[in-house]
This record gives structure tokens, sequence and C-alpha cells, in this order.
């Protein structure tokens, strides 16, 4: 039994884009021969999260709206006072998502549902390069 | 140390059921001789979750009415112009709670608090067969 | 590869606090040699979480705000019915926010971004002594 980690990373736009990244972290974990075990798929960084989520646009949208009145970007947050940056609803988006999951992995396979993807949530208000971690138990 | 992969299946009522799962992960733990390590314990689809919650009639209520407040049911998500399924909240819902959580294992015991029980939650719009990955590390 | 369990203990408020809690586990990991591999930080009960955030005492109090709107205090919860102590919204919180993350663990260090800290988030409605394990796999 051993640990890897492998280290991805993704250009994003920001603004709560998600990105379906199931295929590379599979395509990793391929080519390190990683069978049986589990994947720790995390984001480094306070203002993105990980979590599954059918690829469909339409339910991207849909996220954006919830995402908007449940935490909306524009409001005043008093983290807007410690540094200038606008970008207090990023942070809070992250926290409540949190920063990553586990998924099995069995015969070589992320072991999800058929419509079940790994998606990046970037929350922050710029684009953002993003690395991901993937730590593997093999 | 070694990992081994524990399939459980449940049948649920979908509509945001919440069924407590602990006797059964600690009893799938036992019959395996697992004794210290953790359990991530997962659930393959993308319309249900797994979180921990005291088992209480009376809370799980409540949780019906947080959810139908952040994210409603009935509501006419751009989701169901994509397959017409009418889920588009069990989605949304499922990517917020996320797939999974890993619990320690101590003394052949998941080490959770007096109340704090492993939940299935399906948000899913129908009842549903439920698989459950239980990985041990130990 | 071997499996290590540290078991923690933070004094706190209760109401919502949050507490950085990231000193204290990479100390740990440090006195018991972990240099690479994982560390699953778990919250023992079912009315605290754990997550990452950046430590700033505004977006505390931002992430209060979003708290009492989504999840009030105050309300009547029908889990006050069943045991009187009107923790409702404690447990509603904690089961949304998780009880646990995983984090990687690289030359020693655990590999969160530059702001991003670990956070533990007591719920309940009184000081507590929260105890949380520190699972270790290097």
């Amino acid at each position: 039994m051993s640990v890897l980690h492998i280290s991805l990373s993704f250009q994003t736009e920001g603004r709560s884009q998600m990105i379906d990244i199931t295929d590379e972290i599979q395509d990793a974990l391929e080519k390190n021969h990683i069978t049986e075990g589990i994947a720790n798929i995390f984001v480094v960084g306070s203002t993105a999260s990980i979590s599954t989520i059918e690829n469909d646009e339409n339910l991207y949208q849909d996220m954006q709206e919830v995402l908007e009145k449940v935490i909306p970007m524009e409001k005043n947050w008093k983290h807007h006072q410690t540094w200038g940056d606008e970008n207090g609803g990023s942070h809070l988006r992250a926290t409540l998502f949190g920063p990553g999951i586990c998924v099995p992995v069995t015969k070589g396979k992320l072991k999800l549902g058929t419509w079940q993807k790994v998606v990046l949530m970037d929350f922050d208000t710029t684009p953002r390069n993003r690395e991901i971690i993937v730590t593997c138990f093999s």
C-alpha cells in the first residue's frame, strides 16, 4: 500500500465557473496505475471548492441562481474592509462547499454514478490558475 | 495496511428522505474485522448525499424546511429543459451537501458523538435503490 | 504505510464561533513525524463542523450573517420539541457543513493555500469542549 500525490492545474474564469475535471483525474489515475483505493481531490486556496454534479450547462446556471440567493456576490461584505478585494462572497461560498472530496477507485476507475462528475467550482472574482491535489491510496 | 471496499445497498423513498445508516456501516466494519483506521462513506449517484445528524424525526422535518427554502423542488429549474425529469432541485441539493464523508474508526467503532449518526439523504423525486461504498483503510 | 489517530481538544464559546485550528494540527503532524500522506480532520459531535476559510474576523462575521439567513437560531425548530434544548439550528448547520475534511500533507506541511486555514465551527448554543480526531495516513 502506498500514497501518491498528483498535482493537476486548471485555468478558470472565476466568477463561480464550474468545470468538469473527471477526465483529467481519471487519466492521472490510469497513468499512475492506481487500481483499487481512494482518491482525495483537494483544491488549494480559499475561494474554490470540489463537489460532484451532473455535467449540464443548464444545471450549472441553476447553481448560479442558488449561490446568488444564498451568498450574493455584490453585497458589501465586511471582509471587503480587510483587503478591499471584493471577494467576500467567494470565500463564504468556498467554506460552505468545502475544499475537497474522496472518491473510491475500483478496477482503475473513479466509482461515480453515470451522471456524477467531479466538479471544480472557482468562486473567485477573476480568472485563476488552480492547483488540484489528487492524493491516492492504493 | 490494506484497503477494502464494502458495497451496501439501501432502498429509499427519495423526496429528500433521510436514513440513519450507522448500524449497517458499523456491522460491515465488524464483519470485516476493521479495528483502527478510517471509513470513507460515499454514495454513488448525483442526487444523494452523506452527512451526519442526530436521528430525530423532528429534526429531519426541520431539514426539509431548510432545503425547501434554499433549494425548492417545485421551481422550474433550467435543468428540467435538459431531460424533462423535474429533479433539478435534487441535483443542486446533492452538490451542496456533497457525496461523502470520512469517519475515523477506533477500537472497531465509528468514532462518532453520542447523537451523531451517519445519514443518507436521497434528494431524488422517486424511490431509488442506492449503492453506498464504504472504503476502509486499516 | 501506517495509520495514526491524534486527538486534540478545543474549548469553544459555541454560538457558531469559528476557531482557526491549523497551527495545532500542523504541530501535531510535526510531533508525530508525518511527512507525506493525508490528514482527515473530524469533529466528534452533531453540532460542529470543519471546513477551510481565511482567518479574518470580518469574514467570520459575514459567515454569521449567512448562517442566520439560511438557518436562523431563534426559530422554533421542531427539534426543540424533542429535547427542549433549543439547538435545532445548531444541528442543521452542522449537517450542512459536514463533520470533517481531508487535507493533503506534503513535505511535512498541510498543503493549504496561503490564506486557507482549517476552521472549527461550533454551532452549539453554549460553550463546549470539542474533540478533534486527526487521522493520518503516511
